[in-house]
């Protein structure tokens, strides 16, 4: 996978959503079909052999990559939503944020235990909302359940992946530090 | 296209988000990679020799099988997101929805003149969320517009498709009367 590529179209936006962070904006990855199939290429690498029966994405930038990466693999699309936004029977996990509770819900019907599946987000940071949804998907009893992030962040006051414990299945296409 | 197929595994789910309207769940088709297939082979079949350069999809079901079919036709993908939540500069359109307003943005460096863009949501209801997408995209001034539902509904009350204009380029994959 060219790094180099993607990390130069990689938008860095300081001081969003608020003074002090530096926003890693993966639109302008998305908008470029040539960073697309770097990441989907890796992506497909990573998760062919496994058997994937279901992605699940988290709302919203993980439907993106997420969506085309249960194309390519053939596998059934899960959107993992904000609360009220599905329409029929759900379970739903809640999570601490920095300021307050979020929840995080999916279709009951969604997954089914003989599913073996991947959870997608664009962004390790805290970690919060995809252990929220690792939880969740949990609680289906699927076979086995993987965890991909686009990017991960390693900064000072973030460890995601402390928080998503050793034993997690976790891939990351890029690691930024800085 | 297997349209059987389609509405066999669309979910309807009533009195949702309010009492008296009964809802279109095209999360169980997103879910089976078989109804994905179906879906995206004929948009693929009607979209292959546009030239579309950029698939806008809208926040955020339109996500799902936009960015699929950006992936397929090799476009970049673009998210019509909320107000908010794009992090670098934006343009964006408001519209009326059923009880007060609601605003729709886009990048300003997402779409450049020499893109042929589709424009992709889930569900063609009253339009007013794609008309304002498609002024919005009209601003970046591309050399062609289209636009493309999953599913229009064809109801009492319900005129997208007049409302969005006789000279707008739009497809549908299904029509649903009740």
């Amino acid at each position: 996978m060219n790094k180099e590529l993607l990390l130069a179209h990689l938008r860095n936006v300081p001081d969003f959503p608020k003074p002090g962070i530096h926003f890693k904006d993966v639109s302008t990855l998305f908008k470029n079909h040539a960073c697309v199939q770097e990441m989907l290429t890796e992506m497909v690498r990573l998760y062919k052999d496994k058997g994937i029966t279901k992605v699940v994405g988290i709302e919203s930038r993980g439907f993106v990559m997420g969506a085309m990466l249960a194309d390519r693999l053939g596998a059934g699309f899960v959107m993992a939503r904000k609360p009220g936004k599905l329409p029929a029977e759900t379970r739903n996990a809640t999570y601490l944020k920095e300021y307050g509770y979020d929840t995080i819900e999916i279709h009951t019907d969604a997954i089914e235990p003989d599913d073996v599946v991947l959870i997608h987000d664009d962004l390790l940071a805290t970690g919060g909302s995809m252990e929220a949804c690792y939880n969740l998907v949990e609680h289906f009893g699927p076979k086995k359940i993987y965890i991909n992030f686009l990017i991960e962040l390693c900064m000072e006051g973030l460890e995601g992946r402390k928080y998503l414990g050793k034993s997690r299945d976790i891939t990351t296409l890029l690691t930024i530090t800085e």
